[in-house]
């Protein structure tokens, strides 16, 4: 028996340390086809430089669609086509906030209404800041000392977590609650200090919601320079705000996701791999999300370059509307769940696109072991970290009905300096980084499609 | 007996638990005061724009030994000196590269002239481009072809490599030999293609070198858009290059080294980081190296400010002029060896400002083993490589009389696109990126100092 299992555990050795070769062979040639042909770096120049940003609902997102389905169809898809989504329209418009100080001067402030907020209606509302610098400390005050203020929620993204998407999640209360929570107290407007992780004055927008049956005051947000000021002259002196801005829901409408892929050689069992292709209406949404889009559709055409026989078939989906409501994510979960469709395994790239370092999983156990064991084969490509569990926004409606999901995780050191800004354009995202997640994503579908 | 040994193993099971989490915490504290209140960044800030480059022999370069005096005591060393140290000097001058096409029209090519390389003496010097893809290509040109001629070696920068160090490496030998290899037989002057990862007009300069007894005809090099070009041109007609350039050697002269300490609380071993102070003369010589000059003078601020006890002296040493020579390098190594100081270990940060990822180890297996063993407590800081085995170019010296050497090494996907140009400015480091190496720096120092 001793000697069986010998000779056993020595096949099993030779025949893993066989496989491992061969798809180490063929991650250096993923690599290597992305690294010098990779078409991602030209995709996001056009998507960032000729549409630019596309807010949902926009003229540019519509344009985006019909970009997606070119490049889908480039890149050597079977079928493209294009998902109906109802999505919420919200519309910026013209604003404005202005600070008065006690010499009386009107001083105008840089900032953003956060997305999804009313506005004034273009009229000017005003009031005394009341800062706080944290919810506890705005829990503490009372009714009447809020009452026809304007709340500066005044919250420093901490510098102390070494992935900045847990200063992100750890802030990420101020600009979705803080209206609803201002309002309850009969507050007029709230602003917040940006979920930034840069000493700049470029103000960040972002999704913030209303609390049902709660009055819908507005929400804006300063730069962190403008909030460090603000904080000054508030030690010594009463300051007066003054909002004006005209953004607002403005009802629903028809638009779509867009998806491509590639059939199944074996079965028909979908391996989906995605971006949003949506953005604020800032910047160029260039790490947010265009980089998910082009690296999505770079694995694609990877496959079909070097002629990887995909057993399984290989979906590319450009949801719409994650940044205002993930409706493009709900919608595709929706459609799968009706159609009956199985799907093997979900990633999505929506962290940037920076140099890789790692890839969240949010499966079961026996799943996360076996990619885990994977692990060494990704080192090479400086990808390392397996051990995350959580999964791409638009993923966790498929995630819910039991799709072992997960999510591309790029170096996060950059993507809060400039995440939801005007300052999220093409010249911030490198070629080389940018390629590099798109070969990691192609990597691990490689071995997903072959093993799974 | 079993019993025994079980209870041992249990014993010293949780003294290193014990010691690893007294370490895992002691980490943590240096990594959030870097991240909270380090100088690194603001004092780069004022490296590159108040000095800006500063090439060996430039009065620049002396203004940066003064401000580095003056960081290092504001750091709270106890003693700060300058080591004197013998430089060539090198100068640029004015310059120009100009082409005639079929057309017979001249054009500018941006161009910079290779560091150390002599140029024409203010005088037009002009032939036909003869272009060549390889070393291999040109060893096979014989040497009539190549007499009075351009010689343009137009080898491109490796993109396969995840490392772009190892693209760099390959490449290299194009810089450091084009001039003698030419001249050998016959040519006039060398232009090469940029060691640059980027697609961009950018001439990346950088050190080259004359064989003994070959004529020293100038080496240029220009960006890879110009470099592609070119080679179009050269598919279809003759081009005739012409260069005028008053680069060249100006003697020797007495400069400095900057070092500071904080003397051994138990012993006078000596424990050395370090970065180089000099640049080329182009850019702000941001990443290469003021990056590497502030990360080790906060390494030293760290420790005092946190008041952790150093067993041995921490030396923070501003190398002279490494870029055209190591001799600040070199001339430490023979004044340690001189005055028979013992040198526990050397670690060098010469890579660029970006977030690291490991530390490179150049040291005896025993040793190497040892560090590798702390590398859990290192991988929540994103630095999870500890198997290469290189040290920092100015520790060579060091080295070669058996210090164990080690080099930071930050993620070097974007080094090479702005390496030795006027695109390595302070723009283009990131705060935390800059920080998080400086961290990594101050907790493999508070290791070696605490265990060796």
């Amino acid at each position: 028996m001793k000697k069986i299992l010998g000779t056993s555990l020595l096949l099993i050795g030779m025949a893993a340390f066989g496989q491992s070769k061969e798809d180490s062979v063929q991650l250096k040639k993923i690599s290597n086809e992305i690294l010098n042909n990779g078409k991602g770096y030209t995709e996001l120049r056009e998507l960032t430089k000729t549409i630019g940003h596309r807010l949902s609902g926009s003229e540019a997102y519509e344009k985006s669609v019909k970009w997606a389905e070119q490049k889908l169809r480039d890149a050597g898809a079977d079928k493209v086509w294009l998902q109906e989504v109802m999505i919420p329209v919200w519309e910026r418009g013209k604003e404005s906030l202005h600070i008065k100080t006690a010499n009386g001067n009107w001083k105008s402030l840089k900032m953003l209404s956060l997305g999804n907020s009313e506005g004034t209606g273009g009229k000017d509302v005003s009031g005394e800041i009341i800062m706080v610098k944290s919810m506890e400390e705005y829990d503490k005050l009372p009714a009447d000392k809020v009452k026809d203020k304007i709340l500066f929620f005044n919250y420093p993204f901490s510098q102390s977590f070494i992935e900045t998407f847990k200063g992100y999640g750890d802030a990420a209360k101020y600009r979705t609650t803080a209206a609803s929570l201002t309002a309850k107290k009969g507050g007029k407007f709230a602003i917040i200090r940006s979920l930034s992780s840069a000493f700049d004055d470029v103000p960040h927008t972002g999704a913030m919601r209303y609390e049902n049956n709660v009055s819908k005051i507005p929400a804006v947000a300063v730069g962190s320079t403008t909030a460090d000021e603000l904080e000054a002259l508030l030690k010594n002196q009463k300051i007066t705000a003054k909002l004006n801005s005209n953004c607002g829901m403005k009802g629903e409408k028809l638009s779509h996701s867009v998806i491509g892929e590639i059939t199944g050689k074996k079965d028909q069992s979908v391996i989906v791999i995605g971006g949003h292709l949506d953005s604020w209406d800032v910047g160029e949404g260039a790490h947010d999300d265009g980089a998910g889009i082009v690296q999505s559709i770079e694995v694609l055409r990877t496959f079909k370059k070097l002629g990887i026989p995909n057993n399984h078939t290989i979906r590319v989906v450009c949801f719409a509307t994650e940044e205002n409501g993930v409706k493009g994510g709900i919608q595709y979960g929706k459609v799968a769940k009706e159609k009956n469709e199985k799907h093997l395994f979900a990633i999505e790239s929506d962290a940037g696109g920076f140099a890789p370092r790692g890839i969240a999983l949010d499966m079961d156990e026996t799943k996360r072991k076996q990619i885990q064991g994977w692990s060494k084969l990704f080192l090479p490509y400086g990808v390392y970290n397996f051990e995350e569990q959580f999964s791409g926004t638009d993923l966790y409606p498929l995630h819910d009905m039991g799709v072992p999901a997960a999510e591309l995780m790029p170096d996060s050191q950059r993507y809060f300096d400039i995440h939801h800004t005007e300052e999220d354009t093409f010249e911030k995202v490198n070629r080389r980084e940018l390629l590099l997640g798109a070969a990691a994503m192609t990597q691990i579908i490689y071995m997903i499609d072959k093993n799974w």
